[in-house]
């Protein structure tokens, strides 16, 4: 039994619709039979074409129409799949909720909080699943992370050290190219917040995810680097924080951090223990156990929990990355959807939801109020 | 414009097959019409509509059924992947190019040198394509190395050092699990090498596409251990070797060492500088210039050559593994396909043939000889 | 030429004394002549006696007679090394400069800084030279990062980013040893600070060397970890701070951090390249000019500065550690002494004065201030 | 109680011989009194009174002088430390030998296994200790990997690789510069072998130490690289080689291999596990049991074997390096004849002796002949 699923965005060779798309794809759980990929219906049908949707009928110029045509067809799509940038998420979620159908969204879930808490509401009145896509929490050893945090591996959390740093943005400013460069450091399309919102978010919800741990109040610090170029967004954030139990965190994120392209590292410190993570070696958990050798942990193996072991595709050694990180939040959500509401059951894995959507765009209000203070102390 | 394939083998979840699956969608260049995946039919369309093969006439219980039908439609494969055990690849090669369809096979091309001649003599009498999906020889990095060594970043190149340490067959053995050890043990279906025809073969390959240099003679030295376990088949090799102008070379391969997964090392030194890569980074590519510090490139930047970028999918620092490899092997037999038989140019990538296939059976030939003589030089 | 020094502390197998014993013989530019090393003149003229001082009237049951002693021989002590517990740091000092003797002085410089400033002032009153030991930038590479930062090689410095994780304290309190764990987490003999005056003012120290940059002010968070043991000072420490120019740092320094011995790192980022050091692996830079591939610079090289270089004593790839950090010290300190009392060229090497003693407990006054005033910002 | 030694060799600033000294020095085991650093007396003197030796009676031009005037004092030298050039090794340690005084020996022994033998006679004849400087066995972790793998950590050996690639000599050919290059490629001067003589005997007597295990038979291939230069000696060696119980190895050394300083790695596959140390990084201990995850050991820790935690003198996480290699098998020779000739008991430590030197001489002498015969297997 495969899904039947829809995209908006995507068009014009957009790398992220197309992780989407594998990501969907790849356990056969859903095909893709609709879509809504870019501005013209010329650009629209050539994306369909060229990903295989034979029905040029459900191609569709204008997401509302998509919407709405969908959600009249007896063979309709069970979902959507929106990869648009960050400021049309909320109202083509909202679009897509009101008529019924279920949504995957990329993150960030919307530009405000009040958009985002709007998009939960109506899910949870319409009774509709809402997923958001935090690529970074659908990697198998970040599920071996939580499942030995839960069973007492490392104790009790004392503190957590997590950052995020990237380069892109000043290799793209000083080589002179644009790229992604442009709507990202655009406030009308970002939103108020550049790093933070874009990368700091990722980190927020990854640690909720591998720990179990959600932000309660932030101390942020915001920087526009190099500072004589007076941009219009933070590329460089610090954050204090603290989580549930009053655990301490320091975060930091950055784009302008020469030598990192994705170098999202999490540790994880308890009292009897610690376990790190990071996306460079995505295949590698680091743990400690306190007084003993430091051990290096690989996915499939015997000594990894069931969970873990579900959600690789390969033999031990093989290295699996982004795409399946993608395909396993796609499995999470196909499953639910599947059991829920065509009664098949594949198995069930956890995946971020709207309501973690909510709580990013809550950390990034937080962390902006913070900032404009003059770092002092903010709870969510 | 896609292609069309059919599948022989993949059935009963064998991973191998849905590498290859997803290798051939991945960059929608062909699409899974037709299979021949398991011995009996009910778990051939079991498979189908899994994969989402809407057509069960064109889901075979025999693959000499799937040739002979295939060929006489109109709208027959333009090729099929065959996926099946080492000891059936030759009869079903041969079945396919005699009914004039493209064969994208798994490595290795056949058991014996002759049946492997026999396939490439017959391949090029029909003027087919004929693919071996070495998965190594698809790595970006694998791809910017052979393009700074034929830009003579090394220099001309002093001596090779590579190794394939695997530790399954030991961590099997004394688990008491079987799994793939049943057939890989079994000389009646891996032929009469075990780690040498497994994975010396994709040493070697690795090492051609990588430099260029091919094996001229070798001195192997095959072990069965635990010796007291009087295993069939050898499952650590030593081989030292020649390549053309009579540059040496040191391979180790295992399926005993423990504390490795599948850890494939290659380090090409030359005259001027050093290239070295490793299968647990594949996106890491080590480089020493003499007497400058080493370098650590990574995919999809500016300094990297052209092809190599082309084979990324991802923005820098998002890893990609095994299935992209794959897919990378894929784009390069289809594109060369689409040009061929319709005229489409969707560039042009390398990928190992059935050439490549060949002289991958006279090495195992040659290192069975050598080993058998008492580790004498035997050429290929 | 060879000066003669004498030391304080160091008795008892306490390991730092032999440390600053070693750095100070590595170059034959000095040799111990006298000491008083314990408090017990049995256990002193043990610890003479196994260190080869010949003259046992050279051993002193008391630093008071020492400094009055050796200051009135002829042939007394060109310098003093104080290796004692924290809190001893500043009587002793001033005891001997007041007696006009030299003196290199494990950090802290002293408990507080009215207490480094009185040193400052009497050594400049004096015209006495004071070194004090931060071990961590007398490595090689460290010189090597500092020189190229100020080549601009990396350009302007936009953001800093340093940890400074241990573990020893969870490791010392959960196995019920004590060994350090006593006295360092004893406000009498620590001072007022544990963490932040113990490591953190090495990481303070260090990027000052590697940089040129000082600390301004600081937003300083301690932590008290495990929150139930209720200790005395803190272990756990989260600093945001600015340098000269505005420059954005943050520094987080523990003891309890699970899976880490010394793990001291700095990554400095400029507008044209990254530098990064860690003291697991002390010979290793990782330099990151922008848009190129990151480069593993190592010591003794032709790429490497003069002064670099001239910090090495063995051939490239043979490891040097802690011990020789302290040699480059010594060196700098007996070279200068060398140099201005007897006239003596060895070369000049720098090394950390009473100043940047002072500075540092000028650090650790303001983190103190911030964490008590609630995490405000606190100018130094 | 300190011994008393003199050194032979050591002047004009060789490096080595400092190493010697420090080694010797490092635990206060022994004091310097004596030496023939240099040809001419007045480099001798220098020296002399560069490392504090007061008495210049004991400075002497000519070695037999020194082994004749040493032996007739009653305060004569305990022992002397042999840091000439290889083809010297042999008559000046016989020298010493010839009149009753214990030999510590730079590595190799001698030219030739004769010379060696020799050697060993004679020393056992006159009951005289005699140790070989095979530098790496005086790692912690060396000492850590033996003990485990005496305690069946690992299991039985099943096999073993082993490589020590280093890149300086084609660094020192292609820069023009000659620095040790000169003698080092000079059969007279460093006797028939370059490559396998330097390095490769590190290989053979560290293995042997780590695991117990002694070559019985070599197959070895010698290159002189890059071939247009026809070079004296040479510089690239590959070896399969036998262990005790036909347990097999293979040996790789390499002076021309660009991106490795002195990348010694060693790793041993049991059929329950396996351990692998590299000299990168001396302070860490690879350590996988079998099915589970790798572990990183460290030295100091409470999980260290007590003969390994004696090997240190810092605390965990300070690095340790060459020197202190060198202090540990001088530690090892000063404690055995402290304990022998004094009756002074300061431990027991292990050291590489005459017996291991000459071992390594058969291994060399078994690899030439096997490759001049065209790389066939030689017993040793």
């Amino acid at each position: 039994m495969r899904l039947k699923f829809g995209m908006v965005g995507g068009g014009n060779g957009a790398f992220i619709g197309n992780v989407h798309r594998h990501g969907a794809l790849m356990d056969d759980l859903a095909e893709l039979v609709s879509g809504c990929f870019s501005r013209t219906m010329e650009k629209n049908l050539e994306t369909a074409q060229k990903w295989g949707i034979s029905d040029s009928a459900r191609v569709y110029g204008d997401y509302r129409e998509m919407a709405e045509k969908e959600a009249k067809r007896d063979d309709g799509i069970d979902f959507v799949s929106i990869t648009t940038p960050n400021d049309t998420h909320y109202p083509i979620a909202k679009c897509f909720l009101e008529h019924g159908i279920p949504v995957m969204c990329d993150k960030p879930l919307a530009l405000t909080v009040k958009e985002g808490e709007e998009l939960s509401a109506l899910a949870k009145e319409k009774g509709l699943l809402f997923g958001v896509t935090y690529t970074y929490t659908g990697y198998a050893m970040v599920k071996q992370a939580r499942e030995m945090i839960d069973a007492g591996v490392i104790g009790n959390i004392l503190t957590i050290s997590a950052e995020y740093p990237q380069e892109w943005l000043l290799v793209q400013m000083v080589s002179g190219r644009s790229d992604q460069a442009v709507w990202r450091m655009d406030p009308a399309r970002s939103g108020p917040s550049g790093c933070c919102a874009d990368i700091g978010t990722h980190v927020e919800c990854l640690i909720k995810k591998m720990t179990g741990l959600s932000v309660k109040k932030v101390l942020a610090n915001f920087e526009k680097l190099p500072k004589e170029k007076e941009l219009p967004l933070e590329n460089n954030v610090q954050i204090l924080c603290r989580f549930d139990n009053d655990i301490s965190g320091m975060i930091w994120t950055s784009q302008v951090a020469i030598g990192h392209e994705t170098d999202l590292l999490i540790r994880i410190f308890g009292d009897k223990g610690a376990i790190e993570w990071q996306h460079r070696e995505p295949g590698v958990l680091r743990v400690t156990k306190i007084n003993e050798a430091p051990q290096i942990y690989t996915p499939t193996r015997d000594y990894d929990s069931e969970s873990c072991r579900s959600l690789s595709r390969l033999p031990s050694g093989h290295p699996e990355g982004f795409f399946e990180a993608f395909g396993n939040l796609y499995r999470g959500f196909c499953s639910e959807l599947l059991k829920e509401k065509y009664g098949v059951d594949v198995g069930s894995f956890d995946y971020p939801t709207v309501d973690d959507g909510v709580h990013g765009l809550k950390f990034i209000d937080a962390c902006i109020e913070s900032n404009a203070k003059g770092n002092v102390w903010v709870e969510l």
